[in-house]
């Protein structure tokens, strides 16, 4: 047996534990780890101070060396996450639908845990405690498999974690940290058909693709966001201007933020100047269609290739659009079903957009940059999925569990 | 283009105005389906005729001919059963949790459609027309893949609803039938990513398993169901009885009929002749543990293989175990996480199988033939799932939905 289906046996053999746990317990358990993150701060900011010598050394980029990068304040804010998932309701144990048949057969649909999830993901170490306390929350065992960046940062966590997950009286397999950081061990986890019931890739477009396209166990696409914002004729043309900055620039790498502008015809003269002169502000590239060139000299041309690209960056594709059913037309065919807005003053507009849009989020007259679990109102998220089935949008503890059917019946037969 | 990926995309298009079509013109749309169906028997009974005589021609065996068959009155059935749809509630457009956020965002998740759904499936043509109603019920455009066996009867079928649906308003390409029926094709529907949104294969344990390890698109594995009955010691043994004889023996070709009795010791020789008489009655092969042998002399003794099989015949794999631990664990590691079974007059044991055993759908006293859209009241069904994510059990309506989150905004940013 291999290291990892080692780990995926006893992480199975916790999860029939946990899933038996009530929320008191859980909670408990939590609270713990969060008592235990915030006294061993020292030790995690030691095996941290390891993984920046080795990133710096390797000659990692700012922007990633601030992500891998733990404070003592920061180590706070975590364990004050861990707390924030204590308070949050606990979706196991509910049954929903109770009622009795005609026959007399008492059926209701139980939420019960997945079992196992597997998480894989990238450079920042605070997702090992975030993904691990939603689990566990909702009664999840977890097999965690972060990037090599944060080797030591992510066993420091885990030890804490295991630590304090059995000092609260809970198999310690409840959280278990993949060693192997190569792609072999993705691979592995793909392949462990009967023991993983989720798997959630997280990071780079294409990993995410990779283990989509071939995994044999359930897996939940996240993050892939070509978000597009539509000016329509009839918007406030103002409003138009600061959502679109706010949707690219507040925080270009995150997957709700926008990559293309969509303009109508009629307003783009006097639209695009004033969209500039803020976009200008951040420095932002700006490639446009012909038309867009016409009216914003200097601007780059945009290509075939612009329209389909998740930027992450400080560059905004724009096109000039002949309406709604343009516009519409082009974000069906280049959106990725992440978040999709539209500014307007037309009703009809805004409905049709609602209507006809296909993405996890439609807006109007708001920034894509809300696509949050939080914002949403449903607590901690996990991950936002881009496809259809079992989780659409932000993930919050409720699509980490499944439903069961319970049958209570006095001899029926059929 | 291939003529599936051709299909895919008249599908994909279809979709987009059904799923802008409301509940009352999809209905309509269903009752010309109906009527078509009635005023075509002729027509539909010629097309089977064909199918008929090449599978007797092939020497198909008696129990299968059965399900290839339609008569009047199973043509009558069908229409019946679209009405039925009809009948049923409309999951779509209902608006989930719409809330106004502190920041005056007005956020709620809308059902909607998941768009095109393709079905493989094998012999029964009357799956043909039920499919096709739930998915237009539900607002997705579906692909249909019969078997080979039925493809005059199919063809009949698709022609004459998709004559119907055009002649309601709404485009023929809501409903497709792949003419290839090879093994060929079933690959092209696993592979066609960004047009089907949900594969649902239904047939064979080996062409589940094929598709489910392979597929690139989501997938939902349905009906493969190696249930169990636990007659536990302090059950009242004639219900036992009763309850495996009903669950074995009742239709034993299908998923959510009973493949293993497991019996305490402490009953086992008073409750195994008791069982057994009756399943005699309908001359099914026991196949029993050691134990087994000694209380029924005769019984065949049970190898490993037996406890993995669905036999889907009158052949039951008989365990005597010594309580409810060993027969926990007994489902355990054999079991599907379909339906599973527990007789008893002890509360606490009630109560931990209902807790402890992972499965779709868990029973006290009562059979595992149960587990049906219908018999659990969320109408007709699609499949019955056996995977945790997007749907576990009978898949109803609701199941072939998505969510899609609909923001009203007033020009917030973040």
């Amino acid at each position: 047996m291999t290291p990892i289906e080692t780990q995926g046996l006893a992480a199975k053999a916790a999860s029939r534990v946990l899933a038996r746990t009530g929320t008191a317990a859980k909670n408990a358990a939590l609270a713990v780890v969060a008592a235990a993150l915030r006294a061993n701060t020292a030790k995690i900011l030691a095996a941290n101070a390891l993984d920046m010598g080795a990133a710096r050394e390797s000659g990692m980029r700012e922007s990633l060396l601030d992500r891998l990068e733990l404070t003592e304040a920061r180590i706070a804010g975590i364990a004050a996450g861990v707390e924030e998932i204590i308070a949050l309701p606990d979706p196991t144990g509910r049954i929903e639908n109770f009622t009795t048949r005609p026959n007399g057969l008492q059926i209701g649909r139980k939420r019960v845990p997945l079992g196992v999830i597997a998480f894989i993901y990238e450079a920042r170490p605070n997702v090992t405690v975030d993904a691990a306390a939603l689990c566990l929350k909702s009664g999840n065992a977890v097999i965690l498999r972060g990037g090599k960046e944060a080797v030591n940062s992510n066993a420091a966590f885990t030890e804490l974690m295991r630590e304090a997950v059995a000092a609260a009286g809970l198999p310690a397999d409840c959280v278990n940290l993949v060693a192997d950081t190569t792609r072999e061990s993705v691979n592995a986890l793909m392949n462990l058909t009967g023991v993983i019931d989720l798997l959630i890739p997280r990071g780079g477009a294409g990993l995410i693709a990779h283990v989509c396209a071939n995994a044999k166990v359930p897996v939940v696409q996240t993050g892939v966001g070509n978000c597009h914002v539509y000016v329509e004729k009839s918007a406030d043309l103002q409003m138009g201007a600061e959502i679109i900055f706010n949707a690219k620039t507040s925080r270009p790498s995150v997957c709700n933020a926008a990559e293309t502008l969509l303009v109508d015809r009629a307003i783009a003269a006097e639209f695009l100047p004033l969209a500039k002169k803020l976009l200008d502000t951040k420095n932002t590239e700006l490639r446009g269609c012909a038309e867009t060139q016409k009216i914003l000299p200097g601007v780059v041309a945009a290509t075939e290739e612009d329209w389909e690209t998740e930027y992450g960056d400080y560059i905004l594709a724009v096109k000039v659009v002949g309406g709604l059913d343009e516009a519409i037309e082009h974000i069906s065919k280049y959106g990725t079903g992440h978040s999709e807005a539209i500014v307007t003053n037309d009703y009809a507009a805004s409905q049709r957009f609602l209507e006809e849009i296909d993405a996890a989020a439609v807006y109007v007259n708001a920034s894509t940059r809300f696509t949050d679990g939080g914002e949403f109102g449903l607590g901690a998220e996990i991950g936002i999925s881009t496809q259809k089935t079992h989780a659409r949008g932000p993930m919050g503890l409720e699509q980490l569990t499944t439903g069961k059917f319970i049958i209570y019946g006095s001899g029926q037969v059929r």
